[in-house]
C-alpha cells in the first residue's frame, strides 16, 4: 500500500505563502530556472503535453501559447486547480491527481513535464514506469527537482567561517529517504535522491538521457539579484532532459 | 598552447606516499570502489583495452588476465610505468603518454577505462573527443574520478557541530577549474567540474550514457572499516559508464 500523499499545497497556510512566491506571481518568467529549463524542451507545436505537478497552470497556458495541440494539468491540490482554470480556457484540460498513484494512456504524449514536484514523491520508480509508457518513441520527459545537494542534509543551512564566506553544510548524501523541512509551513516531507538514483532510474527503464544542469544563476542574474550569488556555491536545482 | 602537464607522481616524496597506499600495495582489491565499477565493465574477453593513467597496470593485468586480446597502458609517470612493468609480461604494452595531448588511432578499441585520473586533466573535452573516436560503436567507456562534491570546496574538510556530527562543507560547486590541495604533497592540483559537467561532455559527443554511480561504501564495508561511515555523508568517488 502507498502512503497517504502529502497534500501541504491546500493547507490554508502554506497555500497563502505560495501564492506570494515570485514564481507564482510572476510565472515562469519568475522563476530563475526558467530560461535553462525552457531550453530543454522541445518545440511545442503539435505536441500531447501533460505537466506533472501543474500548479496555477503557468506552463500549461505557455504551452498551449507555443502551439502545443494538446495540454493537460495535473495536480493534487484542488485550490491550484481551481486557480489554473480561472486563468485558462477550456482548451487546457486540468484533472487533480495524486501523483503516488499516477495512470496515464499508453504512448498518448509527446511532451511529460514537471516543475519541482518530484522530489516530494515516494514511489518514483513507478511514475517513471508510468512517464516512459506514456511517451510516444522519441517523446521527451522534462523535469526539475530540488537539487539533491539541496535535500541531503539533515539540517540544510551554511555555515559561516571566521572571514564570513559561508558553506553549506551536507550530511546524508547517500543515506536516500524523508526530510522533514519548514519550508513556508512546519513538517513539509521531501524525498532525498542522490543525483546518480534519479539518472540510473531513468536509464534502467531505457530513457536516453539528454542533458542534465545542476543550475545556479547567471552573471546577469547575480548582478539583478546579489543575495543569488550564493546559490552558485550549492546549486538549488537539477534539470534533466531525457527521451523515450 | 596546452599548459604543462602535472606529473605529481615523479615527485619522489609523493611516489614513496602513493605508494603506501592500500590500492597501491594491494592492487584492486584494495581500492573499495573496485567492485562497484568492474560491475560496470563489459566481459573482458577478446577485448582491445586501453587504461588511461594506468599507474601501477593493475588493472591493466587484470583485463589480461580476464580475457582481453590486447592490452596498452598510458600513463604520464615514468616511475609508475616502470613498476608496472617490471610485474606484467610482454603481452601488456605500456607507454608513456601525457594525457593532455592524448592521440589514440580510431576505432581502435572496445573499453577505454581510466581509474582516478582525469580530474587532473585540464583538457577534458579533448580526451573525450579522442576516447570517442578511438572506441568502436557500441564500446564502453568507463571511468571514476574524485566526485564533484569532493573536488569542488576552496578548503575541503569537515565541519562537527554541538553533537559531534560532522557535515562536509561546500562552497564553490560551480565554480569549475583548478583546486590546490595537499594530498600527499603539497599543492597538487585537480581540476574541479560539476557533475554535470562530466555528463554533457559525453552527451554532447554523442556517448550513450548507461550507468552513473555515486560511491560510498558499502554496510560490510563499513563493518570492516567503521571510519569510512562519513565517506556515506560526501560520496568520494563519481563512477561513469558510457557508451559510443
Amino acid at each position: 500500500m502507498s502512503p497517504p500523499a502529502q497534500n501541504i499545497y491546500d493547507n490554508d497556510a502554506f497555500f497563502a505563502a505560495y501564492g506570494k512566491l515570485r514564481r507564482s506571481v510572476e510565472g515562469l518568467g519568475g522563476a530563475p530556472e526558467w530560461p535553462a529549463l525552457s531550453a530543454m524542451l522541445p518545440t511545442m507545436e503539435g505536441l500531447n503535453v501533460v505537466d506533472l505537478g501543474c500548479g496555477f497552470g503557468w506552463f500549461c497556458r505557455f504551452a498551449r501559447e507555443a502551439g502545443a495541440a494538446q495540454v493537460l494539468g495535473l495536480d493534487i491540490s484542488e485550490k491550484m486547480l481551481a486557480r489554473a482554470r480561472e486563468a485558462s480556457d477550456a482548451s487546457i484540460a486540468y484533472r487533480r491527481t495524486d501523483l503516488e498513484e499516477l495512470e496515464l494512456p499508453a504512448a498518448a504524449f509527446d511532451l511529460v513535464y514537471s516543475s519541482l514536484a518530484l522530489h516530494y514523491i515516494v514511489n518514483l520508480g513507478d511514475v517513471f514506469t508510468t512517464v516512459h509508457r506514456a511517451l510516444v518513441p522519441g517523446g521527451r520527459f522534462v523535469f526539475s527537482v530540488e537539487h539533491p545537494l539541496y535535500t541531503a542534509p539533515s539540517r540544510p543551512g551554511w555555515h559561516p567561517d571566521d572571514s564570513g564566506r559561508k558553506r553549506w553544510l551536507v550530511d546524508r548524501y547517500l543515506e536516500e529517504g524523508a526530510r522533514a523541512t519548514n519550508w513556508l509551513a512546519e513538517g513539509v516531507i521531501k524525498q532525498h535522491r542522490t543525483v546518480a538514483t534519479y539518472l540510473n532510474l531513468l536509464l534502467g527503464l531505457g530513457f536516453r538521457l539528454r542533458r542534465v544542469e545542476e543550475w545556479g544563476p547567471s552573471d546577469a542574474q547575480i548582478e539583478a539579484h546579489p543575495e543569488w550569488a550564493l546559490e552558485r556555491d550549492r546549486p538549488p536545482f537539477l534539470l534533466v532532459s531525457a527521451e523515450r
